[in-house]
């Protein structure tokens, strides 16, 4: 069960949903559900092949874009992005170090609220590797997640996806492959799988 | 989806069952799929007939137990029961300002850990009205759910559940019927239903 | 006692001073004190009238202008403001998932810091129905009150006052009479109260 | 405003009630209202006579029986007690490092439930030198306060209160008397007085 | 800088003081400073021989004693055995899932508060693998942590050690050396280690 | 030990620096450790010269700059700097009430991420007299420190420094001399010390 029908993954820089949840978008497209995915850039073309993501869409709000625009402006493009989506769940970055991060996750959550009748049922936020541990215990909000997807079966796929983004990987030693495996060996051990993704939970509605 | 084959809820009293997820459990019973439901008391078996549990089984333990048994003897009972059952979804107490509520809180996490194939893969904890709420903010866990179903369909059948506990319910005028059904609406109102239960979540796995 | 005799009510927009405290402006106006209430919109007029407020001052700050003014004029005109009518009470919207909230919370409480000997003795957070529980737990500040006011014997002219701002309430279900009424309710079973509206405390000298 | 007509202050050990609030406990005996003090130990009388209190009464309950009684014994008395003084404001010990503190806390919690007419409208926890800063930042409880007394005209009352004492204050360095008056002007800088005792809100019903 | 002289390391089980923080023993140890190093087992001895700890005490509190034992008789004699060695350092559980790591956590917290001379300036919490992860986000304290030991010479003399509780690291495979592993590599990647151990900080007096 | 070779403070406006963490510059200048000190300001070298400081270096952003300057700027300028002096410690401001604080915290925090080898190892943040104990408890972050420098023998020349501030100290009652003191001597009654400095650990790595 939580195998979502339509899912839209936010997120703000190339890398990130794939870092974030590369293993849960491979388990949930080989569920043989009809997917829909959407993220920021084209360049996730190649990870989303590699996932096996049958269809996707995309946002295309550029990095700068992020900070520039007025804060109505960006949301209401993802606003209207899953609006016209219409996902069952939604997968989105949380508020971390990464300011980008924090302004996505707010247009995410204000496009999301349940206020209309196909507003997303599922809601839950991913963590970054390095960005998302580098916020300050005591002062910032802490990733204590409560929700875990085995991605035991898909590090595979995960880990040939992420090499789609070998710039961006190697330019930061603290987001290496080799840390990413073992933040889901980790994410693993806390509930009994092999390997796992973590979220927080934002909103589930049943 | 999250619609559990087996549930099992944990009610330290008479009462807090139907009063924390009577339309929950209510729903779940009539979504036909098998269901073992599981509670302290036999009184609960009025109750859960009108809720429309097919079949359900009891651990008996007793108000007073609860806080004289040693905590292992009352951990292994509760780690037993569960272990019997094996369920899908388990829902417990809130740790609020009922010692009972603390206590069985206590065994039912050490029960529920990730710790063999058979461990339950949601669990969640609902809360029981006023005493929930008399948590103090600031030095006391709150009540803060991200987990909510929709019992809109089930609120006649959690009032006539309610009304099986009579004495308990008039004892306290803080946990009336109109309390309980505002509460609902209010929760309802979080997440665009008409009325609905509120979960706080301890750990989902997929 | 904590009747205050000049109250000061910041209200981003029309309808949240009589959705977050209605009934404790009615009744803290039957008190037979002087009061002196403050909105941002004249719009409020109406609804000061059926709750019983006797004078009233208007701060005219549009909610464009909260988003587009710099910081250091949106927090001058309301600390002049606060200078000007010197309440002993200020109530103001908790910073919740609506920006303007935010914006308005950040400046009055730079407006009430006691930095000066007519610097308001109480400050208390209210709650906006459906905004302020849209806040996510875990991430963002949950509301979680610890001060409540009994308005059961005002809820009519809470109600009453909320049919002013129709257009507003019916746009927003999750916003409606009932809704508001309900969450009365609940509050009010926190404490004993038939109906109450609550807040948080920002600071309270004696 | 905020002055209580019937006053209940529970200490867990001899002094206790001075540091934490015998300024707060002298400014309101000398307002002239009928004041009744509570302490769970005689020897405070010597400091009540100091402090001003023109009635008392005491509970009767020694440190040992604290940690040693069952605990509906123990919530049993003090909730007796309170019962029959009937006070408007409560004073009770935040739960902190020393383990009398939590026991006493939880059980004036449960005693102060707003679930008879009677029960208290105003229920404070205060600081206790040293003890409550002790608890440890991220994983117990911070003593934030939001509640202030101002106690300027009240500190040479509290410090000759306080040599009532003598033995446990010179016992305890970092609860000297010179550390307390430190406290009480840093609590004062906070909110624009002198000198002031600073509370952390349980509840307050208007 | 920050070796210390004396350590002190406070393990309720057998292994709690290898999988917490095995690769920070070694690593002071082979700092060539005299160190005094403590644990409740002297099964600890053939791991503190392969980390090369040169001299050891230990302090005989056996599991069931933790739980059995009065409160004060616990405190005094861990307060006892502290202020015997005098470490500069002390190394204590988290208080997590697991109820003894609760007990001892509270006992030696009390035992370190700095009420005389000799009380020790460095007070650190260690996460235990699979056990400190299981506490409920939102209800109990999450591990956050702001101290990073880097480990990375020392992960082979850690394994090596863990080895010598075969018997309990293999009975719960959430603790398996490979997950060890995998923790150690996630927080080297929090700071810039190839492999690390995390602390929260309890109170650091410089 | 903790003593560092080389320091950075970062200082919104002029005073910061030396209301928050004066005692401790005077100590560490005083260990006869080479040290770089830094500041926004050139108005604090008249402090600096009390404090015994031998070389300084400063960043020259102004106040207006602080709230005007695009982020990326602000944080260029901030990073920058920091690996120009190549620090093993950092102090910065606590994210309070003043919003330059907050913004300048942020942008240090990006600016000590450990992405590079001459990232700083311990990063800490220091309290505001009055600012920082205005933030709203439960809504905003409290500052909860852990970690403390002893500054008995340094708070002669912290006052000596404070009086170079003259009119911003005068300005705000809040701050004086003598609240100033009071809030050394508090915590340094936390810790066992005459008089301290306190500081909330953002990050330790050794």
């Amino acid at each position: 069960m939580m195998i979502p029908e339509k899912l839209v993954v936010i997120a703000p820089h190339p890398d990130d949903e794939t870092l974030g949840c590369g293993g849960t978008i491979a388990r949930f497209a080989a569920s043989g559900n009809q997917a829909a995915f959407e993220t920021t850039h084209r360049e996730a073309l190649a990870a989303f092949k590699i996932l096996g993501v049958a269809r996707s869409a995309f946002l295309r709000i550029s990095a700068t874009m992020v900070r520039d625009v007025p804060v109505a402006e960006l949301n209401g493009k993802i606003d209207g992005f899953i609006r016209e989506i219409g996902p069952d769940m939604v997968l989105l970055p949380f508020p971390d170090r990464h300011i980008d991060h924090r302004i996505i996750f707010d247009a995410c959550i204000v496009a999301c609220r349940p206020v209309h009748a196909a507003a997303p049922k599922t809601v839950l936020a991913y963590e970054t590797l390095s960005e998302t541990h580098w916020n300050v215990p005591g002062i910032e909000p802490v990733f204590a997640p409560e929700f875990f997807v085995d991605t035991t079966d898909y590090m595979a796929k995960k880990n040939a996806a992420l090499a789609c983004y070998a710039s961006q990987i190697s330019n930061a030693p603290s987001r290496s492959v080799e840390a990413c495996t073992a933040l889901a060996k980790f994410r693993g051990s806390q509930n009994g799988c092999g390997y796992a993704e973590a979220f927080k939970v934002v909103r589930i509605v049943v």
